[in-house]
């Protein structure tokens, strides 16, 4: 638990100084001015005091027991300190200071060094290299932390690494007058970890919706199960930065993560249901309308405004992001009619124009309220000065605060003009956006967070027909013999094992043999060398499609046999099928986090459009399914231009079957099945590719 | 010209009365407040004076010349004051009254006669239903408006129709620190339109940046010109909305425009060279950088940063805008390792940490603007509080003036704390942005302003080849038939006529004919029946492909000449071609802008994925190439998978030939060549269809 953290009953600033420009000195500042409930220690052998608070030469000279250490010293000083801390029994230490692990190796032995001290005496870290934390709850008060954002209490809890893009979250949400309720920036985290705050967040009532910051996933299995623990209960908004090669790049230099585009952060996101931003100020923005609105019970928007344009602005939004504006029900529509200017053209946008005055609005409003096609209100206001805004503004506070239905508001308007018109609609709850956009994008970040909330994540079928022992055995026999690539009868064997259907297939050893497998297993068919030295089979000749008898067999295989001297070198024998539609279906483990499982359809769009989709093993049946859905090349699945479709169901199949065999058998490092070939009713692998 | 909206000697204000609601009442108001330098006539036979100002009993007492006419009355009454307005010599009246053709045809009747009385005296209109305009420069200070932003003097001109979506603009300019210039929100434009108005904005010299919003375009050829008049001298910044099926319903619904998603002034952005945005609010921040700084020569972004994630944030947003960040040269590198911090890795991005002073980042700065590999520099800057952030922020200035290489800053700071700091990077004129993503947007958009003054066009081939007689006889022929849709024989004539190659064909009257025909235009051939009552041909059995013999030829005629009983019933039969790729060209005429010409690539492709390009005619050279490069399935041009490419200058040659045609014989409102079967080396169109 990290409550000894974020609710300290004392906090003790190691080399606190007079100094203004000291760190030390600016916490022990921080949490004077923000009125930190708890004791104060500054710690300093030269100084009787600072800021007009009693100094100690020592920790150990602390008359109390010291819930947290700030140690905004560089790392030499560290591990030593951090044994006295030890013997006080300290429970946090907060490593403010650089000149650890992000340094390079030296700096990552002081780090190790920390680890182990703080261990041997059950202390925590937080950081190192980092900012710390705040709580602004009344009864803590904890500005643990030398940043320049004065805290501002609210429901929305931060979390983020880096120290800057944790004050710039923290200053928006401030500037916005959204305020934070918590505030955690752990630099290096080499101990107290983004999933342990997260879980924390997750059980802090006065936490409303968490904010996270992330360039990569450090432990994502432990990070999805912490996600998952507090989705159900609260919102996580995150944004994923170093998305792009280079940025990628730039965050590696800086944090010493992978300097590669991951989509595995994006995976454990979508499966998590947390909500993903690609931009920091949207990301704020729609943290603001969790804070007061509730969750919609579906996508259909009311729109009300006084204006055209920014109607039409958010609109374009709005549908772009899933969201509908279906027609008033003709029950609203006549109310309106009655109640509105005569020349109101009564529709969804409704636009009341801009002499509307507050019985305008709360008319319109109320009919939405009350129409049950209509799941949130997007109000777009001008504040003309010919009309009451501050009487329009109460209507819509008043019907704010029944809570019905959310609502947001984009109050384009002279803020200094109209203060007044402003104050009331902060003071109501209302959340207020600047442009029709931003607001767009809110509701659409809430009501997906309602689409999440409701949606089925289904369930991960174990066939019961497969045989593990079988694939384990076969795995375990090509280990022993030190082979990391499963010969093609290994492969198909384990395929035949999970229940994966593979074209009719036999391996010869020679011409003679070759020959008479083809016929036993039917023309036309192919033969494919099969030889632990030939990898890239296609490329030098060691497949030969299409054979439609013995001879051309005989022909193909001893052609084969003059160019691949392997002594290993054998014949794969296999039904040739055409007609089909190609498809493929892959895994791929990564590091810390299982597998991956891939599925793409369309042959060459796989590879020119990137047309793939995946998922995380295990890979539940909807899953499966809306891999499927969400190809590009989609409609080929149905059929289009009077060819037929293929086998969906067979093909949902194979992708749960292979995450189900890397699952029982996660030694597979890297499989591919390609390509399938899918028929209108059943679909057989006719090429692949194991390796340990 | 509109010297005298925009520059007034003198302004009247028709039904001014002394109510503080009263919209005349307001402009007098604004006109004074905001130092109007010429005369304000308040005309109301009622009053004496409105705000102090000397009001007349009609416009034809004014004793001196009027420039500018508000009439912020309704409809019904305007035509008859226009009558009064042309007695007195007035040069323009601006309708801000509702009432006109936007509540439907009885106001357009009205708007009707307006124009009508106007053009009758020589008086130009301005709206009607709008906002008005407005001018900051000091020798007129004409604010000619009844919102209610105050105008800051700047350098940035906006226009738009919609008055919610100006005003929402030029507050947020205002909000930026920006200002405006001049400002026009003319409603719904029934005689000055935004092309006059962009026009006029590209000869002022006081404009250096025009922001412009619409909802669709009612004079494409128009707007496109001036456009091209105005961006080789400065950037237009633009957003369309309605750019969704909903959104363009919104539209319609308070424009009268098309209620449909139109690509045309896509288009017409991309030809004119337009910076075009999706988001209000980037447009804004993007006009921002504008104001102060110079155009970058190339792409190349040097980032400045005191802490890391803002800059990874950066990065990406930079990155995905097509810029790049390369390494420093050597001599910058070595410069940099000499002078900055030890523990700094001396790289772009290039993180000086949060310890850097203001000769740290003056020392990034320097190498950055002498590296000849770098085109702009992009600052990360947060303000901690042991720097000395205002000497940094005097080192940017100072960097900035010199106006070598364009800088852009994210400062995140504390406003309040840091205000100093702020108003030295405000007075300094760096743009400075509280968002990293922000401030790379606006980077973006500078150096893609730059792109565009550097790009190349291409010119239009005319090919000499043609023969646009011909096609104009076949033409004619059909029409005065009264056909629009061409038969085949028509179609592939005008195809000849234009160099377009055609798979060899004849059309054959019956079985004999047919078989005769095919064995001399070689087999496999394919048989179409020829009809103008048969449209979908392959849908109803009217196709019979890749007949091997004259016997195939003969049953297929004889079949559809059983199923297909019209009385024009002919045969076309061509050479069956197999093997290539397929390709679609097509053009269609687009209400007064002309024809868009659109090409595909990869059969099905085209339409599962909608992937397909589409130009203005006439396409250019250069053009016709980025069509190509364009499409998604652009890596089958060159072959994949061991498949071989296609004929790209073939292709484009037919796009060229296809938008000359369509230029030439403009009464061609449809035309698809679908599919083209290309080939490595030429390519031959295998059906297309015609509709005048």
């Amino acid at each position: 638990m990290l409550d000894a953290l974020f609710k300290p009953k004392s906090v003790a600033v190691i080399g606190a100084s007079a100094k203004e420009l000291n760190i030390g000195n600016r916490i022990i500042r921080n949490l004077v001015e923000f009125g930190y409930t708890g004791a104060i220690y500054p710690i300093n052998p030269k100084v009787d005091e600072v800021r007009g608070v009693k100094a100690y030469k020592s920790i150990l000279d602390v008359p109390t027991e010291v819930d947290v250490v700030h140690l905004p010293v560089h790392a030499a000083a560290v591990p030593q300190i951090i044994e006295e801390c030890g013997r006080k029994g300290v429970k946090f230490v907060i490593l403010n200071g650089g000149g650890f692990s992000e340094i390079g190796p030296v700096g990552a032995v002081i780090e190790e060094e920390c680890i182990a001290k703080a261990k041997k005496y059950g202390i925590r870290i937080f950081g190192p290299n980092c900012q710390g934390i705040i709580n602004t709850a009344l009864e803590s008060r904890a500005y643990c932390n030398f940043t320049f954002t004065r805290p501002d209490p609210g429901v929305v809890s931060l979390v983020a690494l880096s120290g800057g893009v944790a004050e710039l979250l923290h200053q928006t949400l401030f500037q916005m007058g959204i305020g934070t309720r918590m505030y955690a920036s752990n630099g290096n985290a080499c101990d107290v970890s983004i999933p342990d705050i997260l879980r924390y967040y997750g059980k802090d009532e006065g936490t409303h919706a968490v904010v996270l910051y992330v360039e990569g996933l450090r432990d994502p299995q432990t990070f999805l199960k912490a996600a998952q623990e507090v989705v159900p209960k609260k919102p996580i908004l995150a944004m994923k930065a170093g998305r792009t090669e280079a940025g990628a790049h730039a965050a590696a230099s800086h944090t010493g993560g992978l300097a590669k585009k991951d989509i595995t952060t994006d995976l454990i996101f979508e499966k998590a249901g947390i909500l993903s931003f690609h931009d920091e100020e949207e990301l704020c923005q729609a943290a603001g309308i969790f804070t007061t609105q509730p969750i919609p019970k579906g996508n259909r928007v009311g729109v009300i405004t006084n204006t055209g344009g920014p109607a039409v602005i958010a609109t374009d939004v709005l549908v772009s992001g899933g969201l509908t504006i279906p027609p008033l029900s003709e029950k609203s529509t006549a109310i309106l009619k009655e109640k509105l200017f005569k020349e109101v053209i009564v529709r969804n946008p409704l636009d009341i124009l801009a002499t509307a005055n507050a019985d305008h609005f709360r008319s319109g409003l109320d009919a939405m309220m009350d129409d049950d096609g209509i799941d949130s209100i997007f109000i777009s206001m001008v504040t003309p000065f010919f009309v009451d805004n501050d009487s329009i503004a109460r209507q819509i506070v008043e019907v704010n605060n029944q809570k019905r239905k959310p609502i947001v508001c984009t109050l384009m308007t002279d803020k200094i003009g109209c203060a007044e018109t402003v104050l009331i609609m902060k003071d109501g709850g209302v959340p207020c956006y600047d442009f029709p956009s931003s607001a767009a994008r809110a509701l659409t970040a809430l009501s997906k967070y309602g689409e999440i909330s409701r949606r089925e994540t289904g369930s991960v079928k174990r066939f019961d027909d497969v045989d593990r022992g079988k694939a384990e055995a076969i795995v375990k026999k090509a280990q022993g013999a030190g082979r990391k690539m499963l010969d093609a009868a290994e492969t198909y064997g384990i395929l035949a094992a999970y229940g994966i259907p593979v074209a009719d297939w036999k391996v010869a050893a020679n011409a003679d043999d070759a020959e008479k497998t083809a016929s036993e297993i039917g023309f036309p068919v192919v033969v494919k060398v099969d030889s632990a030295s030939v990898v890239h089979k296609s490329d030098v000749g060691g497949v030969a499609l299409n054979l439609q008898d013995g001879t051309a067999v005989r022909a193909a295989v001893e052609k084969m046999g003059k160019a691949f001297q392997a002594p290993d070198l054998k014949f794969l024998v296999q039904k040739y099928l055409s007609g089909g539609k190609e498809a493929v279906v892959g895994a791929k483990a990564e590091k810390e986090v299982g597998h991956l499982v891939m599925c793409g359809v369309g042959g060459i769009y796989i590879e020119i459009l990137e047309d793939v989709a995946f998922k995380l093993s295990p890979v539940t049946d909807i899953e499966a399914q809306s891999m499927l859905s969400s190809l590009k090349a989609a409609p080929l699945l149905k059929g289009v231009r009077g060819e037929k479709g293929i086998d969906e169901k067979a093909l949902t199949d194979v992708i749960q079957r292979v995450s189900q065999l890397v699952n029982d058998v996660p030694v597979i490092q890297e499989m591919d099945l390609n390509p399938i070939i899918a028929f209108e009713d059943s679909l057989f692998v006719v090429d692949a590719r194991m390796i340990l």
